[in-house]
């Protein structure tokens, strides 16, 4: 089955106490697309990079089989780039600078062959924008769409109708308490089932996940790791992981492939924070995903 | 089986945003003793109190079925007492007093037909006593402890003797990074297994707990609770959920009973928690407490 992912494209400037890199590949859709690359899917792409972007990541993102027939290269155009350390605390970035560039005026535009894509993805975008990509879809099985804090501070009229019109909300813990005014995470998950979407997945970095619908509770705890190189993009790996494996099963409905679902995302998640940007991906093998899902299933049965 | 515990009885006052108690039933003995009288074995408890102690505790603990014979009620004695809140933060007690009375001077000793009792369990006290306790003790199969952020200030070298000699600590996230200087927990638990434990169980609140040996790692969320009544014993009832059951089954060494046994703990923590002091457990079946395990292994199943 394919998926369509609508999100960022950029380069990072990311400081740890494992050390610093400088303008290497990141992005929502970027992180997510690897992520999903890894299960039989289609990941068709739509997003926007300026003409500095480097062909090498292009090579890239084509070589994990990645459709890019919906990516963007604009002529003149400077590629968003972000600039964060996590320094005291590996689970929450400090942003140093955010220049938009290209982003500043991105208007998604689907190719015709994109608009019938059954799994559609909205990976964490100004909500705007995600609406705009919810008028150019038609005929599909399961929309999916992350968000920040920032849009929850400055566009949250429009998060909340994007929220009414998808079927799982994938958020941080902090963010679910933010958007509800809810300190209790599972008060919070079912405040969010009364917005729109029938499921929330909250993630909770090193203490797992939790998934909720009006009838079905399922947590997982996160893969053990003893240390975590660069977090950047766990959350859009944990999307496209989920994401990768729903669409392959073809049972957006089936609560058991959702939690299998969630046990891919939680693993392609652990193995993103191995290294800096997408470096782990690069050489990352399925038979290890295989093996780190079967450790997790293991982990947990009692 | 039989469980030998020996731990502190008190009277508690606590502040929580759901109300006050004065003067109510606590300890860490006593939450253990009563979490543990779930299941089919015999407690044998070791604690002290004053002569101001209400009957009706003791008589509380009796229908409980606790062997009460190693309780020693000092005559002209006050019984210990704790004051706290968790008005601002359910995870983190605010000690508002600390009077110690007879546990000021108290020091266990074991009724004769305590000493050969196979499951012991050393609730938080000063580890200057848990060591006194272990000389007492003979023939033990399996010697489990707790501690807290207090002895790990105050009482380090007695702490880490206890270590030596004990197979199961049962310890917090923040106590068990304060105690190996770890700040991550994986890291964390594997510098405990080398002070001696051949297993660390690690209760993280909310988001439930780890369990680690030289070659086993199992994690288990939390109970979802949309609201915490009071947390008091919370971790004491654990403890008493997972020797009781772990008791019960008289396999110490079997990795799944021990899976099971953390299963329980965290469903009779999760009951304690819903009430002040132990007025949950008051009223609390066994039917409750298999019930809710069912819905913890369905919440967990992938």
């Amino acid at each position: 089955m394919s998926i369509l992912v609508v999100g960022s494209v950029a380069l990072d400037t990311v400081e740890t106490p494992n050390g610093k890199v400088v303008d290497s590949l990141g992005g929502s859709a970027t992180y997510f697309s690897v992520a999903a690359s890894f299960f039989p899917s289609t990941i068709r792409f739509v997003g926007a990079v300026g003409d500095d972007f480097p062909k090498e990541h292009i090579d890239f993102l084509k070589s994990r089989g990645v459709d890019l027939d919906g990516l963007d290269q604009i002529r003149g155009g400077k590629t968003f780039r972000w600039g964060g350390s996590y320094i005291d605390d590996l689970n929450s970035a400090q942003t140093h600078f955010t220049e938009l560039n290209v982003f500043g005026h991105f208007t998604p535009k689907l190719p015709d062959s994109y608009r019938d894509t059954p799994y559609v993805f909205l990976a964490n975008i100004n909500p705007e924008l995600q609406l705009e990509v919810l008028k150019q879809v038609r005929r599909s099985k399961l929309v999916v769409c992350d968000t920040m804090n920032l849009w929850i501070d400055i566009s949250k009229p429009a998060l909340m109708e994007t929220l009414r019109q998808v079927d799982i909300l994938i958020i941080n813990d902090g963010e679910a308490k933010q958007l509800t005014q809810e300190s209790n995470l599972i008060k919070a998950g079912r405040q969010i089932l009364t917005y729109g979407p029938s499921r929330v997945v909250i993630k909770k970095g090193e203490h797992g996940s939790l998934s909720l619908t009006e009838s079905d509770f399922f947590a997982l705890p996160a893969y053990p790791l003893v240390s975590v190189f660069d977090p950047t993009g766990a959350g859009d790996s944990f999307a496209g992981g989920f994401m990768g494996h729903l669409a392959s099963t073809d049972q957006p409905e089936s609560e058991e492939a959702i939690r299998q679902a969630i046990g891919y995302g939680t693993v392609v998640a652990s193995f993103n924070v191995e290294d800096f940007s997408l470096n782990r991906q690069r050489n990352l093998t399925t038979f290890e995903i295989e093996e780190r899902y079967e450790q997790l299933r293991k982990m947990v049965d009692f």
